[in-house]
């Protein structure tokens, strides 16, 4: 028995595409023998396609591209994820579902169990969970159908849920499981899927066809990473990070292969790859083709700018150096070096007239007030004026540059250097940052050594850096992870043996400054917690303040 | 047996505030005879705590603040909300609990069984769902405990879940039930709230004794208005709107009672009173005073800035006008008219010589592209900058006054008169904002006729209107509110006899606009489905577009 991954890239809501894109690659599988296609977890929809699953007429859209692959379905079985109506009255009006399709017709339907509600998911919001488990028999096989987070009770500490749809299952024998998933991307991801889809090869003793999304969802990026696992627990294939990929595995021959066939999984190269993806997606299913950003010589800009035009091509990122009376010489210089590195094009404006031009209007209105972090956020906004001018005169994205670690403790200015369409590295920390731009330099300097190692400054006062109000990032980051990834109070941080002081303030930083957030475009997530949909914070409250 | 209500205004995360003032409230039931006193839903947190709840040293701190509540029940019994920890491994880690205190014990601890999660709800995203039920015996009464949600699931048509509580809890007889609340406002609510709780009534036979919350918490707007109903389906008490109150009421004096006590919901005057309230406690509870916002001469800041005296009072509200060479005469009139009419100091900046500046720097960057909407953007981007250059040396947060219609289809600049701390009318439509108008002059010209009765321009190139851009705010809200509050898709509406191009243009106007409202402050939630956590759209997206 033949069995085809298809690892698609969907567009929410757009159903024409979704349909078409898997009609293609029926017919690619069906030319090249395959029995069955898999695809991932409501593949009609994309994922996640939140609210619109409260729209009947959305519902109904879905329903009709499963009509259409139904069509498809006389030669090729298909399974496929897509919402589906709950007919009983009481309880949510949707189950989220695996289809198997096969002669045209509907084989079987299995509902998801297992409804994950934390972090970026709220599937408990719009989906009632099964009640019922079968299998479906299809050429002389059993198959358990399971959608993603089915398969991830297994293996925890803390299992989130009280019941495991495979222990049902388990009553008819199947073969072989297949799971559809939309599992997005964090840089510890691929390793944690593998070890969870092992758990369950071990604990049910048969193997798994894992089929994952690819691609960007606005802030969620999935990275693929599509796999068989055979009865002893061996990686039979993994399936390419962000992209598209069709591969046919043979169900008979995965049973002796004893060696892994796994793709490297380092941490920054992963990141960048994602922020990649993320970046391309955002402009190619919106439908624009070019970005700006501010370049300031100084390091996230830089990275940004790198990561930019390798989504989208030199030719479609434009950069403004928008320097002060504060900028340094070096900034100037520094972003020129970059943008010549890259071959291309920059503009300069100054902004000193139109900043004094302000001050004209509101030094009657200051009442002889000193310089403070007024006259510092005026010219970071008069920066997001000017990019957000270039956006709406030719029609570029802004790309946001703030990184995590400024995310965290609110150092950036709202509506200044805070703007932006999607914010590219705002779950990527400082510390990080560092690492992505030797990562980036490994060949060749790209970014400006002086870039590097230049102590980071906003430059919106004489000799500012970025050490006059916040620690060192190397003492900033790790408490910030502690705090923010591992959810980690005061006092169990103070216990490790960090300053009681120090995170004290680094706390109330980050907590006072969720107004901030709020307001800031969706963030690239690439963490397992990064600043978003994922991390839902009251904003006017008193906790750790 | 004397039931004390007592109906409070928590801040999140406060649990030195939130306790202290449960104590006092105690001690006044205590006085006055009180036998039980109940406050609200998860009150020794406030609510929503939202992620928040997954930090223990959160949930800790909770349970303080219950041991220091037993503490005062040596002689009254307290009811009171808070999480617990969940001790099965298995599961949610956590319940969202009603805790029965008395004799300086815990008696009794009933978790939570319906776990609203949708709209602003996320409750299965933190608690497990109670699986045990028993009642409370005091003093000789069967008393049943229940949390919100656990009452809500009668009297609709389409019921949420599959089970009720109550039902579990009859099989013990009790006489009467205790609802803990936190039971958000919106103008259709304070009846829909009578309605689920007679059914109850109705299918236990038994009174409910209710207690909601009241105060805003950033967005979300809790009004109280907590109720006793007797066996008779009567409403022996409802506490006021949007304001602390304790009572006392006699267990054993309300089965009689046949006239309802009830205060008139009309849904404007209920409205001012929610955004009211939004703001002076958005104020209160960040610790800020004043606000200063922009003054138009059109309606929109005109409502607010009334609305915001009232919250804060005339002195802690500053008002800028900031015409262009575009403003009409008429604008700056209106709004000083408005300013006086409200005795209160305004300040005018012409924005001109700014404006000038910046298109010197950027003309040679145009290419001698034509005006279009960046030279509007570049005006309404000056006057945020300006406004949140008075923000930021004085203190003073900016009020957001951009509407529900234009948040919906996006009329608004972002970074420019989107900005804003909290956004005051986002929630009211076009149409709603001129009831409001005429219900502030009802009895004497506040807001300038002129101003209520020009056409609704944006004043941003010569002869400007609002209608050049929309359709008529009486054609456009209808739509919207089938759409948004009504989640009609477009098939539904066009049904209904609107104009399918209308309705297709409106419905992608919408949806193409998400990206603008991801980055708007938090809005005042006054209707039934608000912008913000109550309403998650993908951002990136090809649905109705």
């Amino acid at each position: 028995m033949k069995i085809a991954l298809a690892q698609i890239n969907t567009i929410i809501g757009d159903f024409e595409h979704n349909t078409k894109k898997m009609l293609q690659y029926i017919k690619e599988a069906e030319d090249k023998g395959a029995d069955i296609i898999i695809f991932p977890e409501l593949a009609t929809t994309g994922y996640p396609p939140r609210d619109f699953l409260e729209f009947k007429d959305f519902i109904n859209k879905a329903e009709e591209s499963i009509e259409r692959l139904k069509k498809a379905s006389k030669n090729i079985a298909i399974v496929v994820g897509t919402p589906s109506k709950n007919p009983v009255i009481e309880g949510k009006d949707l189950y989220n579902s695996v289809v198997f399709l096969y002669g045209e017709k509907e084989i079987y339907r299995q509902h998801k169990t297992l409804l994950p509600t934390y972090d970026i998911f709220d599937e408990a919001r719009y989906f009632e969970e099964a009640s019922n488990w079968d299998i479906v028999e299809f050429k002389g096989k059993k198959i358990a159908l399971t959608v993603c987070e089915d398969l991830w009770n297994l293996g925890n500490e803390n299992p989130l849920y009280t019941v495991n749809p495979m222990d049902k299952m388990m009553r008819h024998n199947p073969d072989f499981i297949i799971n559809v998933s939309a599992s997005p991307f964090d840089y510890k991801h691929a390793k944690e899927r593998i070890k969870v889809l092992k758990e369950n090869v071990k604990a049910y003793n048969i193997p798994v066809f894992y089929v994952n999304h690819t691609g960007a969802q606005t802030d969620i990026i999935f990275d693929g990473g599509s796999l068989v696992i055979n009865k002893n627990q061996k990686v039979v294939t993994e399936l390419p990070y962000f992209e598209e990929k069709l591969e046919i595995i043979e169900l008979e021959k995965i049973d002796g292969i004893q060696e892994e066939k796994t793709q490297p999984k380092e941490k920054i190269p992963l990141i960048k790859k994602a922020l990649i993806t993320g970046i391309r997606d955002y402009f190619g299913k919106i439908g624009f083709k070019s970005a700006v950003l501010g370049l300031s010589g100084g390091l996230d800009s830089a990275v940004t700018t790198v990561l930019a035009v390798e989504a989208l091509g030199k030719e479609n990122v434009r950069v403004l150096l928008m320097p002060s009376q504060f900028s340094s010489a070096h900034s100037v210089k520094d972003a020129e070096d970059l943008a010549k590195n890259l071959g291309m094009r920059y503009d300069i404006v100054p902004i000193k007239s139109i900043y004094e031009a302000y001050l004209t209007q509101l030094t009657p209105l200051f009442e002889g007030r000193p310089f403070d972090v007024t006259e510092e956020n005026i010219q970071a906004r008069i920066r997001g004026n000017l990019l957000m001018a270039i956006s709406n005169k030719f029609g570029n994205i802004l790309l946001n540059t703030t990184n995590k670690s400024e995310m965290a403790v609110g150092y950036g200015t709202l509506y200044g250097d805070l703007a932006g369409g999607i914010s590219v590295i705002g779950d990527v920390y400082k510390t990080e940052i560092f690492e992505l731009a030797k990562y980036i330099n490994k060949e060749q300097e790209i970014i400006p050594v002086h870039t590097i190692i230049k102590p980071p400054s906003a430059e919106l006062r004489p000799n500012q850096k970025d050490s006059d109000s916040l620690p060192d990032y190397d003492v900033l980051d790790p408490i910030l992870r502690l705090y923010i990834e591992g959810q980690k109070g005061p006092d169990e941080i103070i216990s490790m043996g960090y300053d009681e002081k120090l995170v004290n303030r680094i706390l109330k930083m980050v907590n006072r400054n969720e107004f901030k957030r709020h307001q800031t475009a969706p963030v690239l997530r690439v963490s397992p917690k990064a600043f978003g949909m994922g991390r839902r914070m009251p904003i006017v409250a008193k906790y750790l303040e």
